[in-house]
């Protein structure tokens, strides 16, 4: 493990590469009025929810209605060896959506079709500007969900390039186990196909895998297919309040080590259910708490709950309290959704610095009472909840950002953190991506081979270094 | 789609690239007698299972007892830019291990050795050369086991070069989803890292799961992190007899679109019921038959195992058997792993041509029904069996190894498979790999450019093309 380097990219230096007025008016003989290069349009597209402050933004956006827009674009730019940033709902955390060596935005937010339900096998395909909610809300009448929830109501798109997951994946797995096939738009402007509609496959390389989490340093997806599941026959969802965070994490630890096939297990501190009440005009008990939910039949989510409750009992876990309603149950998670919004709203003016380590169940205690002792001494306020059954867990160092101190602080303790998660066989990473944040730790994490490797396929795919440049590694 | 191309590869020509007498001389200076050139042990080590006339054996076999001495083969081999081909126990079904433009084998069967097992995290690593079988043993105190299994009993670097499957892979997965992390030996020689054992990461490109399936043309797997799950509370395992073939495919396919988390379900027809009756002296009715597996909680096996047989009464489903103890289920799926040999074994002498597409299931009837009409016409004894809750099903053409024209014949059977199978939104390979078989079945199923893009990936990663070469596809 090196020396800290991941503080060098706090403020990426904008290393802009030139844009040519003939590429620009390429653009617009092409796209017309949907390649925009106003200001607003341009500075919308440059920024994300990161706390990165700006840097010049995009010379241009074009608003792609399609797969064979999205190659006309990347051709173009090819061409000129412009780099091009693909862009869904900006809902990065990681800088992913900063133009820092210059370049054009391609927005996909109006590709959002569901080109085709397969409800008989459990399959949709998707474009990339369609958002989690939205793909839920089209396909309600099928009886079939799509179970993958970041925070944000993020886009397929977006979802696939950071390998997202959230509050199910504990369950249902993340975008790695649940995209079956992509249709990509290659740093050529090439169009291929990877994978098939088959449950499983061992036909060459798994170049899907291989683009979801690339970060759109590889190409563009332009067509998803995803797997759904049935809308579980019941579904139950319960809060628990606990004496300490660490109860909490033992609860889950022991939950997921005797196989319960618990769908959510999340755990909030106490100043998140402070934030989340005072955001969303709730009144629960100000405690580390569990959010959880139960899949299955009525009489296996009876026995999950059950078995649940025995172990939160044997750590002091009480008022657990039950949300049965569909109504309860999406207050209560969209409450949880709000969280990170939440906890920003409780220090007025203030930008997040959120962490993402994931560690093996069996470390989560250590990682995280150690983690939570750190910013607790250092008088930074915090948030902090959990994907814990899957070992995920986020702080969020609420900062001021015009304050340098607060700031190097917050990545001090961000370090120590994931060096923490590393020592315990975890990852820097366990759902927002490298981005521009974690480029040293990724080092520190894959070692310099690895990383060295996934530079080598980088260059092999796209030798102008043109999609999305200066993320995950620099060449 | 274009026209067929896969039985080019019938007959592997052998393009034989020169084995300096320095390369063997040095090998043998390094490695003494773990470095053999006997003839009888490099022929061993120059086949497989499959039904391929032998082509010229590899020039020396090398014993690697650790990392550091595959790291040391690879790197001799490279500087004289000679193929390296992995070995683990032989098992490949599509010629993976023949040494088509000469080299030498490096067998991994020593490293054999369970490394750590972490019954908390419900991981384990493993060397390359452990077996599934072997694995099972040694961490049955634990009450955890690993589901991937194969019917020959390979050894699981084997198993995650070829992104191996079998018959829990419906409820488990394959090894696509179940490798957490690996060590590789590069085609240079150095030895990297992929993932931690982070239960989920989103901490750069997933080169994991590039190496997983890469038929040992990108490097050698040293070692092996797995995903392990808790033993069930309760097994049940049932056998059901249907008046067709179509009959049993359609009960599979309402379990599956049900949602019933059933563990194993797999197909076998008439021929094979037969041929596994006079192999493993078993007395079951011989008709098509579903063998299923439930895991769960006892009232959940229960729960299971009711629904099942509504369905499968239905499509006229009878003789429901119940294997309730672990003797008469390990004889049961110990007959199922046997069903290849026991195929074989039904024309004696002859070889099998085994297919291995995988559809959508919506697709799975109209694959299996058209495709054994087909074989039945041609007259060529076949038997098959299936995973068919995934889709994925095997026809054995039983072919008299001395006869060109049965060959072709069956080659031309296994060439309408696939493509009807692709047609239906398949893949031509489910779990078996593409080796020297299916490589223009490939290029039909992804495309020429997605093809191009593995080539240029190869090419990066190994220059000088000495990775396992001429397998997935031609350079």
């Amino acid at each position: 493990m090196n020396a800290p380097s991941s503080t060098a990219q706090l403020q990426p230096e904008a290393h802009q590469r030139a844009v040519p007025a003939a590429l620009i008016e390429a653009l617009k003989a092409r796209f017309g009025e949907r390649c925009s290069t106003a200001l607003a349009v341009r500075e919308q597209h440059g920024r994300d929810e990161s706390a990165y402050t700006t840097v010049p933004p995009p010379a241009a956006v074009v608003f792609a209605e399609g797969t064979a827009e999205v190659a006309e674009a990347v051709r173009l730019a090819s061409q000129h060896a412009v780099p091009v940033i693909p862009y869904g709902v900006g809902s990065s955390l990681e800088g992913h959506l900063l133009a820092i060596e210059g370049g054009i935005s391609v927005d996909v937010s109006r590709m959002n079709k569901i080109l085709s339900v397969n409800a008989e096998d459990l399959t949709v395909t998707v474009q990339p500007g369609v958002t989690r909610k939205q793909l839920n809300d089209e396909i309600k009448s099928t009886g079939l969900f799509f179970p993958i929830d970041p925070g944000a109501d993020a886009s397929l798109g977006g979802m696939c390039a950071t390998r997202a997951s959230g509050t199910n994946a504990v369950r249902y797995g993340t975008m790695r186990e649940n995209v079956l096939a992509l249709e990509v738009v290659t740093a050529s402007g090439e169009v291929i196909r990877t994978g098939t509609r088959a449950k499983k496959s061992s036909a060459g390389y798994d170049l899907t895998r291989l683009f979801v989490g690339s970060e759109g340093t590889l190409g563009v997806m332009t067509e998803i297919t995803l797997k759904l599941y049935p809308l579980p026959e019941a579904i139950s969802a319960a809060v628990c309040s606990f004496p300490s965070i660490e109860a909490a994490v033992r609860t889950t630890i022991q939950i997921i080590q005797m196989g319960v096939p618990i769908a959510r297990v999340e755990l909030i501190d106490a100043n998140t259910v402070r934030a989340v009440n005072a955001h969303s005009k709730l009144s629960l008990r100000e405690e580390a708490m569990l959010l959880m939910e139960f899949h299955g039949s009525p009489a296996g989510v009876q026995e999950q709950a059950e078995t649940v409750q025995e172990i939160a009992a044997e750590f002091g876990g009480q008022a657990f309290e039950w949300a049965s309603t569909p109504e309860e149950r999406t207050r209560l998670w969209n409450a949880r959704h709000m969280a990170y919004f939440a906890g920003l709203q409780s220090r007025p003016g203030c930008r997040a610095i959120t962490t993402d380590a994931c560690v093996p169940i069996s470390q989560l205690a250590t990682a995280v009472v150690e983690s939570v002792a750190e910013v607790e001494a250092s008088g930074i306020p915090y948030f902090m909840v959990g994907h814990v059954g899957d070992g995920n867990f986020h702080m969020g160092y609420l900062i001021d950002p015009d304050s340098a101190s607060e700031r190097a602080q917050a990545e001090q303790l961000n370090h120590q953190l994931v060096q923490r998660a590393l020592r315990l066989g975890g990852t820097c990473t366990g759902e927002h991506g490298v981005g521009l944040h974690k480029m040293g730790f990724l080092v520190d994490e894959a070692g310099v081979g690895a990383v060295e490797m996934m530079r080598t396929i980088k260059r092999a795919l796209d030798p102008q270094n043109i999609m999305n440049p200066g993320k995950i590694f620099s060449l």
